[in-house]
């Protein structure tokens, strides 16, 4: 099975925009078990589209496109794409209903050009969309004139630009299409994610463990992100579920302690249901990452049951008024210091009266570093019942990587202390 | 001048890693007036490889790739181009040496493989890798056996995947070769970015406005985002600055007060910028946004002069406590109504002693809406010297759609005020 992916906009073509489709599309479809062969991207100009659209059915069994579905005039690929296969447009009075329902629920008054969405091609299969009013588009194409007679048809899937109506479409219409479309496609893939241990370690560690099962066609790949190392255990075809689990039963054990989900849970959602199970709160006192960590919390949902206060203080002084740092602790210590972090926390604990305080306090750059205490230096508490533990730690990155870097650490201390404690 | 980019590389199929250099590679070409036609991206896998290179030779005057340069087994592109070209590989004493040089001062043993990133096809032109091993090359292609006789010849320039390695490579060696062989382009881009108002509005006010320029060239192209659309104005050759310029005075009364930033600035930016040259700070309340305005904000270098404190209060008590909201207002109007979110605004402002207050309270959802008041109402709150706004917003999506369109209305709204207000 062939699969391609052609995004089309002029805003890719001028780098004012970074194609993550393309990660999305690759990676989620690479889990099922089909792996794209090729993925281009071309300007919003009807030559460029077409040309591609008919290169990827002379050679793929399913072809992807994105974008170019909305109401502006510089969204043709679904005009385009009707007049190269000999399709005419009708209106869809399904869709243009819900496109109506949806500027009514927002009270805001309908543009005429919005109606062109409803326009689908005669044959296609619209895939609803559920946040936004372009709808997506699944068509046959059989016979396919662009391949040779005899060849299986085609399908082309096209799906709108914008990520937050494109992903949740992709994951609940177009993977149940894929697998009951091509149903021999079987792959098992696990992820393994980890914190506070580096790629090269994590290598050291399993890789030559699992060489064998490489030969049997395990395959074995390391992601690493700021602050976290993924290992991916995949295989294809029959008994790529025994492989796969031969395998993980062997990396297990060797990433005890830093392995923080077996799944694709991120590590403010494992937090957030340990919390939950136990029926703890959490209180976060941030200087340096600014409200990350908060963020980061309050994107699980159901985290208001356990995050219930986090307070930002940049200024020494909203440390000494809001969680009662003592001044002397700046003048003797500064505010990027062990005992700041330890006071951070036991402070926010006290003033929001959760089950734990979790602090951080550094120093993000690009200025601000000393000698002692250089851009990268960060330090975060975690205080609880049973008393407070501070950790050092270095991030020499640019700010934002910095940010994330620190707020990984210190979402890590909570798990890993969460782990050891009873309750 | 037609331009391409082939990215090899069987992560990208996989998905496990973002296209970067599509977006920097397009940008800066872009700049330079070349706007990028095609951009593919193939796995490590010969044919696919030669395909996508012949292809674009067929098509193109500048074609440049990325990855398969280096010393694994995996890296193919250098051997697949000369042998699709017909040219020889023979070891460059120069790239030799250097290679050897690089371990030695790393006091690291120079495996043998590596050597083989020395061997260079005959005619080609070095391009010196001053953070790796790899050397980037450029070939003429000459005459390009893949087009009709008497078509110019077609350039080839092969950089290494390692995006600390291509990017000064490209900046250094690259463009300069680019601006000496095509010395008649030019190029310029701009960029509107407005919040608060929706593409098709955005459409509605300025397209027709612009039809007469866009005949004359003008590459009129919008972008939604989140909170955002952005009008992008572009022009090439002669008369480019005009035309642009032309373009500009027409769209900016059209969205006036929307209007937030001329270039590349983001909105956290732009507010970081008005409230450090007024010297006046701020300090944020939220309750929905979980901290995400505050992480915005901090993104920005020198917010710590201006953004002092922010405070989340997730429960009624901890926006009772930090916040001094009265629990009658709880038990009258409930925590999202109009007068919670002022009473947090003048509450944040009062506890911190900032200049301005800026409160966030809303339903982020999924759970937790009511009939009055679903799923995706937020209040937000503005209080200043001069008195307190508050504004009803709906963002009827996901989760962290809604966190995102929220934090944008809130910084909307601090921009908008700051504007109508002297100082």
């Amino acid at each position: 099975m062939v699969v391609e992916i052609i995004n089309t906009g002029s805003e890719l073509m001028l780098g004012r925009v970074l194609n993550t489709h393309q990660q999305f599309l690759c990676r989620q479809l690479a889990d099922l078990g089909a792996v794209v062969s090729r993925q281009i991207a071309v300007p919003d100009r009807g030559q460029d589209i077409v040309n591609a659209v008919r290169e990827s059915l002379s050679r793929a069994d399913l072809i992807i496109t994105t974008g170019g579905l909305g109401p502006t005039s510089d969204d043709i690929t679904r005009d385009l794409v009707a007049q190269l296969l000999g399709r005419k447009l009708v209106e869809d009075q399904t869709v243009a209903n819900k496109i109506e329902a949806f500027f009514a629920s927002r009270k805001r008054p309908m543009p005429q050009s919005t109606r062109v969405q409803a326009m689908v091609p005669v044959g296609a299969t619209v895939l609803q969309n559920a946040n936004g009013t372009a709808p997506g588009l699944i068509m046959e194409v059989n016979p396919n004139p662009f391949r040779s007679p005899g060849a299986p048809p085609a399908w082309l899937v096209m799906l709108p630009g914008p990520p937050r109506e494109l992903r949740p479409m992709f994951s609940e219409q177009v993977i149940p299409f894929v697998r009951h479309t091509w149903p021999a496609l079987h792959c098992v893939c696990h992820t393994l994610r980890t914190s506070g241990i580096g790629e090269s370690v994590v290598e050291e560690r399993i890789g030559k463990l699992l060489l064998p099962m490489v030969s049997r066609g395990l395959d074995l790949g390391y992601c690493a992100r700021i602050g976290e190392v993924d290992v991916r255990l995949a295989a294809n075809g029959d008994g790529a579920d025994v492989l796969v689990s031969e395998a993980e039963a062997i990396v297990r054990p060797e990433l005890e302690g830093f392995l923080y989900a077996a799944d694709e849970r991120e590590l403010e959602e494992v937090v957030v249901e340990m919390l939950t199970r136990r029926g703890e709160t959490l209180a976060v006192a941030e200087s340096c990452t600014g409200g990350l960590i908060g963020h980061r919390l309050t994107n699980v949902p159901g985290a208001s049951a356990v995050f219930v206060t986090g307070i930002v203080t940049y200024s020494n002084a909203a440390k000494h008024n809001f969680l009662g740092v003592p001044e002397k602790t700046f003048e003797k210590h500064g505010a990027v210091s062990e005992i700041c972090a330890r006071q951070m926390a036991e402070g926010v604990r006290t003033a929001s009266g959760c089950t734990y305080g979790l602090s951080i306090t550094g120093i993000a750059g690009p200025s601000g570093g000393t000698k002692d205490k250089p851009v990268g230096t960060v330090f975060m508490a975690f205080a609880g019942p049973k008393g407070t533990v501070v950790e050092r730690q270095f991030n020499s990155y640019d700010r934002q990587t910095f940010k994330q870097a620190s707020s990984q650490q210190a979402l890590n201390l909570v798990r890993r202390n969460l782990q050891q404690l009873p309750y």
